[in-house]
């Protein structure tokens, strides 16, 4: 086992055989399969909200009759009973290291031989030029980049309340702020700026982003922070096979990137819980065996 | 709805949108799906003997540490808390009848828009010339083909006890017996024959059936029966792809022959609770598809 540590920077890095992301059906599946086989894995995500908000569900074989909160509660407590539960962590970036994979999150990173995906599908369509420049000039992470505009104008997108901490960092730093909190009853309001009401439509520029459109009206920035819980997958991993807005796998959950592997909704319709597990048991079988491959 | 009911003979017809033929926990699955979406459906099979075999089952996702006889009990009461059972029939045959299935059982014949076959995999490998000579002297079903050999010498190949009256049934028509019982302690013996207990490697002849080989020896025979629970796919569905010894599927669990659909062991790796629940799910919902546009 190639089990590591180090320090880069004030980074921690730590070498895992299997990370899975997410945090609904599908990743607690995998999790389960790599904790009673007693894998090297490490498992990254946030809860699933929607998962829960199934008001009865009634064909979850084996469990009759029962509400998506007492579901997912089901499967949580599955996990813990085995002494695992994921880290909290919103994952920004999945890169290719030579033969591992490092896992960018807000605080530290990892690295992984092999990664399931199980990231959900995303109610908030990336708007256009979003994911083109991304890393140049729009940014998913405040405490990543927030520091490169400090003085400068930025726009921020703040999609749910729970990322209201990172807009007022982002406040205290940037020289003046266009904040567009997008859900309900949001107090904050930056010193130095405006709020604006709106869903940005277009993210533009050639090399950098240069402008950030709004439907019918639009502002110059040098930044944009787009603050919301799931990243599309094309945004997590640079280079992922699309199909149809879905993550294209085969019947082995096998992406397009060897290594990388996905389940539940991200990978299609339907979007059930059966299949989720499904899934999540499949894609762990399937790291499993290229693991094992490489290692050889 | 082209809900019908004929009589043909002494058999009668019935008319569904979809058949599910299994037992195990994809057919189940399947079954809970098409009984809350309030579907025009049968289900047929027999119980898994397989799928409560397990010890302990670590990772089917809401039920931990439960044995595989426990998790059969929670998934069959699940179906039967909303009052669905299997009709306990062997299928010997599906069969494409203009734009329906026909399903060959031993009494009564079905028929159904679409098929889910959620028939698992067996551990009894096809002989050698078994499937070819399948209706030519080879017969699964003493029940369907037994009278076609009164007075004639017959094989018997009884993989089970709880086929042993089949067995009987077949004793007091032939002329002549060969019976291999293999499995343990058996009482039967034929009044007219002998007991040989090998198993067969091939079924020879060229247009029908003329003799069985038993690894180094063999007998002239006009017919042989071969009473086993779970027949191969392709003795099941003529003409169905086969792919490393399972059904070959796609995403949505659609074989090559439109309006079939696969689930659970029979679509291949890994056997587990997890995926067969969440194949049954996907191939309902991919079968309900296929049953929408037909009718459109």
């Amino acid at each position: 086992m190639y089990k590591r540590r180090q320090k880069r920077g004030k980074i921690s890095i730590y070498m895992y055989d299997l990370a899975i992301i997410g945090g609904g059906p599908a990743a607690i599946s995998a999790a389960i399969n790599a904790k009673i086989t007693d894998k090297n894995f490490i498992w990254l995500g946030q809860k699933s909200q929607k998962a829960a908000r199934a008001e009865l569900v009634k064909n979850y074989p084996g469990l009759p009759d029962i509400s998506g909160e007492q579901l997912v509660w089901a499967l949580e407590n599955h996990a813990a009973s085995l002494g695992i539960t994921q880290k909290d962590m919103r994952v920004l970036g999945v890169y290719k290291t030579g033969d591992y994979f490092s896992l960018l999150t807000e605080g530290e990173d990892f690295e992984a031989a092999a990664v399931i995906l199980c990231i959900g599908v995303s109610s908030i369509k990336c708007a256009e030029g979003e994911e083109r420049l991304l890393g140049r000039g729009v940014s998913y992470c405040a405490t990543c980049d927030g520091m490169l505009y400090r003085g400068k104008k930025i726009a921020i997108i703040c999609h749910d309340k729970k990322f209201e901490h990172e807009a007022e960092y982002l406040f205290s730093i940037a020289g003046e702020v266009v904040f567009s909190p997008l859900y309900k009853d949001c107090k904050l309001a930056p010193e130095r700026g405006e709020i604006l009401i709106k869903t940005p439509t277009a993210f533009v520029g050639d090399d950098r982003l240069e402008r950030v459109v709004y439907g019918d009206t639009e502002r110059a920035v040098d930044g944009a922070f787009i603050l919301k819980s799931s990243l599309s997958p094309s945004a997590l991993v640079h280079g992922i096979e699309i199909d149809g807005g879905h993550i294209a796998v085969d019947r082995a959950l096998r992406t397009n990137i060897a290594g990388i592997f996905a389940a539940g909704d991200c990978t299609g319709r339907p979007y059930q819980y059966a299949k989720a597990v499904g899934e999540g048991n499949v894609a762990f079988h399937s790291a499993i065996e290229y693991i094992a491959a490489i290692k050889k």
